[in-house]
């Protein structure tokens, strides 16, 4: 595999450092006002596993924004990268889609009719995560609030900035991720995740998204088929930090990662607030999802 | 001057349609998180009125979003811009500054080593701009809400989903700005301007923007130098939607349009709330500002 190949396409074209590029990217709403959002999808033996829920809520959020876009546009430009990336033996590694309202409309004003810019780029699975998903993570409480905005809560925007922000708070390696709060002491999800957690009365909770949070394809999943299958009641709840600091399980989400248990936790003076083994439940449940969707394994 | 044709340069090289482009501006942390900032320079007759400010805020701001810039590289590469743009003639327009946080991090973590990528985009300046300081304009209300966030508060950041989601609630040309609130019914902006007001009582004012809102380089100069020289007394306070219905006279201001009287409002149901002369004192400032800066006239 050459490692240093620069693998993605924009609008189904080839992203390559020897072709032209379109200057219009300097132009684009996505750049300007971070007007699109993104999916990161899993690329494991060339198979992309929750391929449909991905595309599913991209479609669904990008009308939110005014960037109409197709399924199965989408889809084809990214079956186009998987065969370029299989034709040079890589499958595995993370497909980042990036939808943009384009160029056009004037200042914020959106364009009357808006042609978006649909990127794909691909990056190798990160280093640690199978480190992570075998022995879990520590976590760090973060300094910065998550805002309420109810109408951008859910959404996989292009608008990061308080995650930057957040991740911003330490620079050693003795954290994984950080915990994301509401001005209110709220628990939403973390930086680059969604949590889940068993309570001290032993229910499973997770934070309800309404008003700050990104819905996630993983935390979707593990509602909808993992829980189930497990028999074990979720509730989707406002959780606070008192509910969290009594909690006797807890686990992070996401697309690429899977199911993450958090073994240990710390407030954001670095303080320990608690360590944790990983729990009976939390292995049933990453268990079912690997026995579903073995490229999490 | 051939209308067509794109001026910008990314790091001081020429964005041409014929030249290679550097694919790293996919990956580009302004485009993923929007991690970066951005001006909007008035171009007059060749002359950048208000650079020194512009400069000074963008280097300012950069540091708090964990981006290092020179001021003397910025203006560097703004001036070989302007160079271009003089040899075709163009001597009246709007520059555009984007700088972001450059290629590199793991996921929203910043890179150890920021290199920036610092992109200056012209544009011909707004077709009704001369219409709109001479005659005044009509806002709106907007219902989508400013939310908190005291840490980006100020900053002209590239997340700007709350202008786009703002901008789209309304298609008509009825309107030429919307005035943005506080989920507290506290005016803080309008969507793309900063707003000054003198209330029932007859003291002007204008809204502190310490939880949301961009720190405008025209309401700086106004608070420093234009209010000031026409000995109005002005406060930077919170301002409710109640003082805004009862205002004498309202103005928004910003670098690019100078100071424009807002002569009409209507509530986010198109319903008026009501109607302004262009009040005395509004024209007392602007007349003192287009005397220091005839850029503006």
């Amino acid at each position: 595999m050459p490692k240093s190949k620069f693998y993605g396409n924009l609008n189904g074209q080839l992203i390559d450092y020897s072709v032209k590029q379109r200057a219009d990217l300097f132009q684009d709403r996505g750049l300007a006002y971070g007007h699109g959002l993104f999916e990161s999808i899993l690329l494991y033996n060339a198979e992309l596993p929750l391929l449909e829920r991905h595309l599913l809520r991209l479609c669904r959020d990008a009308h939110k924004l005014g960037i109409p876009i197709q399924f199965e546009r989408v889809e084809q430009y990214l079956k186009q990268l998987v065969e370029v990336l299989e034709s040079d033996a890589v499958g595995k590694g993370v497909l980042k889609i990036i939808v943009t309202a384009g160029v056009g409309g004037r200042g914020y004003q959106s364009p009357e009719v808006t042609d978006p810019s649909i990127i794909c780029l691909y990056s190798p699975v990160p280093e640690d995560m199978d480190r992570q998903r075998g022995e879990g993570i520590a976590v760090r409480y973060s300094e910065h609030r998550l805002p309420y905005n109810s109408a951008l809560a859910g959404i996989k925007h292009l608008n990061r900035l308080d995650q930057v922000l957040a991740r911003r708070e330490w620079d050693c390696a003795d954290y994984q991720d950080g915990l994301m709060f509401t001005d209110a002491n709220q628990l939403i999800e973390s930086i680059s995740a969604n949590v889940f957690l068993k309570n001290a009365s032993g229910d499973w909770l997770t934070p309800r998204l309404d008003v700050a949070g990104v819905s996630g394809v993983m935390r979707s999943l593990l509602l909808e088929e993992i829980f189930p299958a497990c028999q074990i009641p979720v509730a989707v709840v406002e959780v606070s930090s008192g509910e969290l600091a009594l909690c006797q399980e807890l686990f992070v989400c996401n697309s690429i990662r899977g199911l993450v248990a958090v073994t240990s936790v710390h407030n954001s003076q670095n303080k320990p607030v608690k360590s944790l083994p990983i729990g009976e439940q939390t292995l049933m449940l990453r268990s079912k999802l690997v026995e579903k969707y073995p490229h999490y394994q």
